[in-house]
């Protein structure tokens, strides 16, 4: 029996440069759909003041959401940084936590930040022909530490879900910094 | 509960050039591992007594097989014909028929022939930057058109399993032959 909502085979292209469709539109999160999720809220007010620049970009193309199917597109997050902490994601766990999802990297230099319910973090560097795993339970999150777009192309199982509000709410564990030049990892003082 | 075969995060290269990781060994499928699946046979035997060249190369990162974990890696089908026919995979089902794969293509150009139990059939043109979607039930096979390394990166649920024998017996319904410098497709008269 066919599943009721499947679906025919398609294609869809995602620029290797700029990792952006020519058919399907982003969904474009600026920086003031990111209030409240950087540490220095200071320095985010005082950006705002001077525009309210793109932070990063993301594909839904609205598959069935069955346990069969999977989701897939690119994340291009653009590089600058709010305070001295660099342009990310809002990250988030998946609704269904125990489903993985796939990174991997076409283009620039970024970080994926990760940790688990159960107090586990890890922070993987991507660079392009990488590609990360991101285990079940993970909540991630993508950092770009470099001068251009960082970019990625994702799968994760269709109906896993985003969990968006653990994250804005609690904060990941820890933030990736710029120090000297560089980035560093620190413990979130915020973090509940 | 975490689950008991979890994994902690990681990261694997797979070079946007060629296609190759340098830490993980592609399996490799020589002519000769792929006896009786081209259509002549009179032209395979005869490219066999010249040697026996590489046909493709994936990977297995050998995840743990649940419904929550993916397996990924690339797949890398070289140029090449026996007789008319285009250098290909093998083409498999998923054990688990009612699951999809996606492959992301960085390199070359080639098709993507997925059919299933139904009758359909789907055949897609993918070069650099063109994601396909292999929806649920459908066995797929990818097929290196161009002159130079056909190269994608793929993911699917890691429970979902091979099922190489049904192809390896019945074969797909359509050929992709090479008729005056282009590639045409064609019913498959041995097609069971």
């Amino acid at each position: 029996m066919m599943q009721e909502n499947s679906i025919n085979p398609f294609t869809v292209y995602f620029s290797l440069n700029n990792g952006l469709s020519d058919t399907k539109n982003p969904i474009s999160r600026h920086l003031s759909d990111m209030k409240g999720m950087y540490y220095d809220n200071e320095a985010f007010d005082k950006m705002m003041e001077n525009g309210n620049p793109l932070t990063y970009d993301f594909y839904d193309l609205e598959m069935p959401e069955t346990d069969g199917d999977l989701a897939f597109g690119t994340s291009v997050t653009y590089p600058g940084k709010v305070g001295m902490e660099y342009f990310m994601t809002k990250g988030h766990f998946h609704t269904i936590l125990d489903t993985a999802e796939v990174y991997y990297c076409i283009g620039g230099i970024g970080y994926m930040l990760m940790e688990n319910p159960e107090g586990d973090w890890d922070i993987q560097v991507l660079t392009p022909g990488k590609a990360v795993y991101v285990p079940p339970r993970y909540a991630h999150r993508s950092i770009n530490i470099g001068n251009e777009p960082f970019i990625t192309f994702y799968t994760f199982r269709a109906d896993a879900g985003h969990d968006y509000g653990t994250i804005e709410t609690k904060g990941f564990r820890k933030l990736v910094l710029e120090q000297n030049g560089n980035p560093i990892v620190v413990d979130n003082p915020k973090w509940k």
